[in-house]
């Protein structure tokens, strides 16, 4: 298992007013170059998920009406997840998601790349979920690791296509 | 101009915790019968929407993962809808909804069809948005004559199918 540091921190963070998570992390990459990282199932299968974990994307059209869904595999475990794409555009995504495992839990979620100028981008990525509950659950989940080290792992993967 | 009277009133909420809408609305048909009238292009564009509406499907696979767009005429007036469908089950659908007026508004519909026996059905249908301001919007805009008037036609559809 590797272990990438970083030298962007990742803030995830709960909404007071709204059953919402907010992700934001910067990155030495451009928009495109995030775009392309997640729209590309090859590249976006390198990176997504915790160290250790494999990806096998099963079904991807990355456009807007699109659908995705993928499984993986972590320290012998099996997970998969699904949605739609509602919209891609060229700096920004809104997809529906959801675990295999909880069927009836549906995100909405919002990526957009913010250009910094320079070869960077901040992502402001958004969760929305119909309870607090089912927020607080996912928050309580783990998922700050998954999303910690996929993004080291994007670090170095949009370092390489360079 | 038709205008077509119903024995069921159309219940609609506003939730006083989430940025949700809540549809109630019993119908005299099958969960199945109320499934095909939403997920048949050519039997969905003849009721939804007010009366005097034309609407012409533009874009529709009502499966899981699909894609739908349809754009609409009334008084003159053009107004056009897309989105995907997360899920399309035997009594339920999720699926994303943008007015193309205002695309950045994203809103995740859940429908789901309660069979109350004596062929009768309870639709229960949820509208999430991002933002209180954006769905007291919504509310203000004069949606509940769409919608009454919408599931008025359905009544008539659904009595001409059997």
């Amino acid at each position: 298992m590797t272990r990438t540091s970083s030298r962007y921190q990742v803030s995830i963070e709960a909404d007071p007013e709204l059953p919402i998570i907010r992700i934001t992390r910067d990155f030495d990459a451009t928009p495109a170059e995030l775009m392309r990282a997640h729209t590309d199932p090859v590249l976006f299968a390198r990176w997504v998920g915790p160290d250790g974990s494999e990806i096998e994307i099963l079904d991807w059209d990355a456009t807007t009406g699109g659908r995705w869904r993928y499984v993986g595999w972590l320290d012998g475990r099996e997970f998969a997840f699904h949605g739609c794409f509602h919209a891609v555009g060229d700096e920004h995504i809104v997809q529906t998601f959801t675990f295999d495992g909880q069927p009836d839990d549906v995100a909405l979620e919002t990526l957009r790349f913010e250009d910094l100028g320079d070869g960077r981008t901040r992502l402001h990525a958004q969760s929305l979920v119909d309870s607090f509950e089912g927020r607080d659950q996912w928050l309580a989940s783990g998922m700050e690791t998954g999303v910690e080290q996929g993004y080291a792992k994007l670090d170095a993967l949009v370092a390489e296509l360079r």
